[in-house]
């Protein structure tokens, strides 16, 4: 952990150092880099992320939550590759004005989603910035070598599956903005939390190793994710839009507003799995399912060709406003 | 590589994909993480840093010296660890006014760092940024298990050690300020290159495996990082001002202004080596020297007790009125 600002080193042994305490190769963040070794046979997964205020994180949310999100995304991308999480490194770029509370309720963001995941702080670097707050995680994980799930191993044939529910986090986005006053208010604060908080998918993950021939989480949004899965694998991929699996919340939501379809299927930050598996493992995913008392459900199918098609009730194609990307 | 920005996908496309085509383990930045497996028997070192426009450059570097002082910042930690480098990630967020030809250069400047030093882009994160140009590189080594140099090992006896001269990124950066104007053009504009483009001493680092009982890289400014050695090594240490290594641009400069000493001795960005070596030892720290053709030159001593000392010629301590942290 290095540091550049008079009363930076002060600061980085009071906040950051404890969280540094459970893992041996962050060395107190006294040196100059950690260490960190794979389990024999194992590779490691690194994967990085930035957030800036005003940009990814709007308002009311409170620091903790900030952390614990920022985090969980890394994870999530972990999730993805079906590594199991080791530790992080943060860099934060903070205003000088920014308040000692502020970064110590950040902390404690990170503590209790340290200590939910196993996972712990192994290095970073602090800067001031004259701008906004500007955030950066890179997890690692590790997996066994050679058994990283990834995007590219979709074949025609594959059965397309989701974890979870699909649409709460861009209708928990449209809730916090206040676009969503209908909704009963217990429901507003479940599409809330699950954009506020997302939970990565880490036993599916690992659980998935040898099951799925293709893996993303659903951040960009459920349909531009599918479509990177298709365009890495070279393949196309149907979804049966009555398939997708919908929140309570997201079914009362869209029962007010058949309109809000589009943020459901194209809107990003579920951080749910959507991967592929061949017609004969689907025995596999159930069991799995069963086993993480997850759903994960069958929404689709990878076809020969390109892109990804939205098929209605009826079959008919579904022209979406949205296909994710553009939602921050 | 993730984006979240329409139109990011074609710019990694385009300007990053390049810089990650010779590392299989980038998966060409088109999964959700890279993989990262060390050599047999070794362990990765991890160290990252922040880079803020306006904080951590100034003015009228080009891009291209923006990439390459980055990287080599982070390079050096891994030399101060005894680490050979891999790859590296990178998390950028920029302007949306930000012009293409800036980032175009930026990513020339890491082209031609990875052929230096023989990395490459594994992975990153691209976001915009309603404040200041953020950079964050995290680079990866690796290094025989157990054997990275750390900076506690520090032992009363040891010879303190540095490598090539000392205080050029210092007075670079005086020069840059306009501040030095009485020196020799050609001499500014040593300095100048010191400071915009370290060297970052991956073969003395490797070669210290095993002999260097400690070892830090010259970041906040000698005095400071010495006592970083000397705090987490629990002694004191001692340098005799008059042993430091000086280029002939800084005596030069020193000739001028005497004054300059402290900004010599307590100024930071050199990004030499500065390690602690038992008296048995010296011989092999010469030995090096010449296999390098890179000064290793003794300043020093560690000693019991706490802190660090300067003496000057006459053997009496000379109180600086900087011992680094503050420069920047």
């Amino acid at each position: 952990m290095t540091s550049h600002k008079t009363g930076e080193f002060e600061r980085i042994e009071r906040l950051f150092a404890p969280l540094a305490a459970g893992f041996p190769g962050a060395l107190g963040l006294t040196d100059d880099a950690a260490l960190i070794r794979p389990t024999d046979g194992h590779e490691l997964v690194v994967t990085t992320d930035t957030v800036v205020a005003g940009v990814h994180y709007i308002g009311d949310e409170s620091p903790d939550l900030v952390a614990r999100k920022l985090l969980r995304m890394n994870l999530s991308d972990l999730a993805s590759m079906g590594a199991r999480p080791v530790a992080y490194t943060l860099n934060v770029a903070l205003p000088s004005d920014l308040e000692d509370d502020w970064l110590e309720a950040f902390t404690q963001g990170l503590a209790m989603d340290q200590a939910e995941f196993g996972i712990s702080l192994a290095g970073g670097d602090s800067v001031s910035t004259p701008g906004p707050v500007t955030l950066t995680v890179t997890a690692f994980g590790e997996v066994p070598a050679g058994r990283a799930l990834r995007r590219s191993g979709a074949r025609p044939g594959d059965v397309v599956f989701v974890s979870g529910t699909i649409g709460d986090g861009a209708l928990g986005l449209k809730v916090q903005r206040g676009l969503l006053p209908a909704l009963p208010q217990a429901q507003q604060d479940v599409l809330t939390a699950r954009y506020r908080l997302p939970r990565p998918r880490l036993g599916c993950g690992v659980g998935l190793r040898g099951i799925a021939h293709a893996a993303i989480d659903v951040s960009d949004g459920m349909v531009a994710d599918l479509g990177h899965i298709a365009d890495t694998s070279g393949v196309a991929a149907r979804i049966d839009a009555a398939s997708v699996p919908l929140s309570e919340a997201a079914s009362a939501a869209l029962a007010l507003d058949p309109a809000l379809r589009d943020a459901v299927l194209g809107g990003g930050d579920d951080y749910e799995l959507l991967f592929t598996v061949p017609p004969a493992s689907v025995g596999r995913v159930a069991a799995l399912s069963q086993a993480l008392a997850l759903p994960l459900t069958a929404i689709g199918a990878i076809e020969p060709g390109q892109g990804v098609r939205v098929l209605g009730a009826d079959g008919a194609e579904i022209a979406l406003a949205t296909r994710g990307f553009t939602h921050r």
